[in-house]
């Protein structure tokens, strides 16, 4: 069962962890004191709290990382009856999740997301992970499991220290989510702004989206393959980045990696699928506009090569997501090299 | 949704690899060539197959072993698609099992043990493992995940080649499902000599009493717990042996530590649940007998940091498992400190 994700109160959070032998916090360091405060502060009522503070990111999301999450939960002996809180962005939540998920073969996991990606995305679905660097550069959540939380508490004040760069990052997110379901939802978010008012509004409606696709398709053997829209390629250039990028704050964000994911998938779904061309435009020209970020795109060989790696891929194929129409989502699409190297090249050159 | 233990056939191997994108075998280096031929030649008729050859052993379970393996589903461009065949003993499986439930979020697995131990035991009910150096040395299965494969195939010829101390290994757990069941199978299986020829009557059976305690508490909250009889003895022994003996032939043997625990959790039920004091002596003299092998006990001390290391622990509290009767198992008993201490000092006094 899917873990249901909640608005967050602290009377919750205090039931969740009362029956707990302890609490481990895992919080980003970049956050305000008065948040991992604020949780410490409901736990300590009923249990011993010990924390660990680490600055996310992508590159946190190592196995080298997790080792020193098992060493941590080792010293405070940890037990099956322990509680870890991830309190933080969804790269905290990841590794987080995937260190409780393999200690002791599983300790109990609380998701507190304080970015929008992660109210929206990262923090739903039980899905965990962390990055590894094979033959082909760094692959996003190669190693990782499916782990239900025990809770996973949406408290949208934790949005107000975000940097707008990061709620724009969420808003592609939510951008997909406007895709994947068309209709009023999406001529609804097209028209609020990228920043904290208007994605504010629809946090809580795009998680819901996000836990009914999971909540029909848990272990991804169909339609939550849908929420890989925008990500092969997002995926794929957020890795080469990753390879490319030595100072962290210059790499590119997920959101940003997935929006340019989502105007390429519709320019593939226009000459694929016959998407509707003028719709496809305007679509395009939003996110371009939204996401307010031009990025690197890398060769059509640099992409594929990292495309080839993803974990969707079966039997050396590339798999994707299309769009018919808004709504109207193939998720099993696959590419040939030729078609994929023609298409990419166009579309590099049109936004470079 | 545990998988069902069958008894191997080609057929049926032949059935679960098919739809796979290709085929890894992980096999231990010391078997008969002929065995690995054998899956081999099955899983060539249908796909690509890779071959990992590994010396198994308890000090093969290691998180840096995983990371290899990763290396090497990479190299080969494993998918989710892909599916792992463990060949070898219950270190293969468990390390094999970890491996591919982490990988890109689950390879589909095949479990093919080659020892009596991994046919009754560390094969069946879907927990993987490996082992890790933590502040009190190696912690036993430290690291792991509940996972299912698709098949457990049981072919009693491959324990042809099999040592006779690695039979009794598995008998040992046999004894232990005997001493858990009691009744008529405690009888029978009392009455037979721990080599092949005795053990090989009851493995279907013995197989079946794990596998039926497992599929009614798949997650260990309450009855699995039972299979930990012997264990929480027997772990720390065999901890304290990785720790203290470079030699990896000169280690305990699992089976032969979890025969000495259960030894111990007769003595102490006796004191502690009033179990009958000469039937504990005859099931004690037949361990004994059958095992045919003393081992360094360890300290109290060392034995006390060991156990309070152990998985089943909630709280810092030792629990263990102890029997009223054959047959009748109280799962949740808790060790003091001090009563411990005084019992295990005065059995480690009877049997060193």
């Amino acid at each position: 069962m899917v873990s249901v994700v909640t608005t967050y109160s602290e009377g919750e959070l205090e039931r969740v962890v009362g029956n707990s032998s302890g609490v481990v916090i895992i919080a980003d360091s970049n956050l305000p004191k008065s948040y991992v405060d604020g949780v410490m502060d409901v736990c300590i009522k009923t249990t011993k709290v010990h924390l660990i503070e680490i600055e996310g990111g992508e590159s946190v999301k190592t196995l080298d990382n997790v080792d020193r999450m098992y060493e941590f939960f080792d010293s405070v002996e940890a037990d099956r009856e322990t509680v870890l809180i991830c309190l933080g962005g969804g790269t905290i939540t990841d590794m987080g999740g995937f260190a409780a998920s393999t200690y002791k073969r599983g300790l109990g996991l609380v998701l507190l997301p304080t970015t929008v990606l992660g109210m929206v995305d990262a923090a739903i679905g039980g899905k965990t992970g962390v990055n590894r660097k094979c033959k082909n550069g760094v692959i996003k959540n190669q190693i990782g499991t499916f782990y239900n939380s025990l809770m996973v508490g949406i408290n949208q004040t934790w949005l107000a220290s975000l940097p707008p760069e990061e709620i724009r990052s969420g808003w592609a997110e939510m951008a997909k989510h406007a895709l994947l379901i068309g209709g009023e939802h999406l001529n609804d978010f097209k028209n609020v702004s990228s920043d904290l008012d208007g994605v504010g509004r629809f946090i809580k409606r795009s998680a819901e989206i996000k836990e009914g696709i999971v909540r029909r398709d848990e272990k991804e053997k169909g339609e939550r393959a849908s929420l890989n829209l925008g990500h092969t390629v997002g995926h794929a250039l957020e890795s080469l980045s990753l390879d490319k990028t030595e100072d962290s704050s210059a790499r590119i964000k997920h959101g940003e990696a997935v929006a340019w994911g989502l105007v390429f998938a519709l320019e593939a779904s226009v000459i694929k699928l016959g998407f509707d061309k003028n719709i496809a435009s305007e679509l395009q020209q939003w996110i371009v506009t939204g996401i307010e970020k031009r990025v690197n795109m890398g060769s059509s060989e640099e992409v594929w090569a990292k495309m080839r790696g993803d974990k969707k891929n079966i039997n050396g194929n590339v798999r994707d997501v299309l769009l018919q129409a808004p709504g109207e989502v193939i998720w099993d699409f696959e590419w040939n090299r030729e078609e994929f190297t023609i298409l990419w090249e166009q579309f590099r050159e049109k936004y470079a």
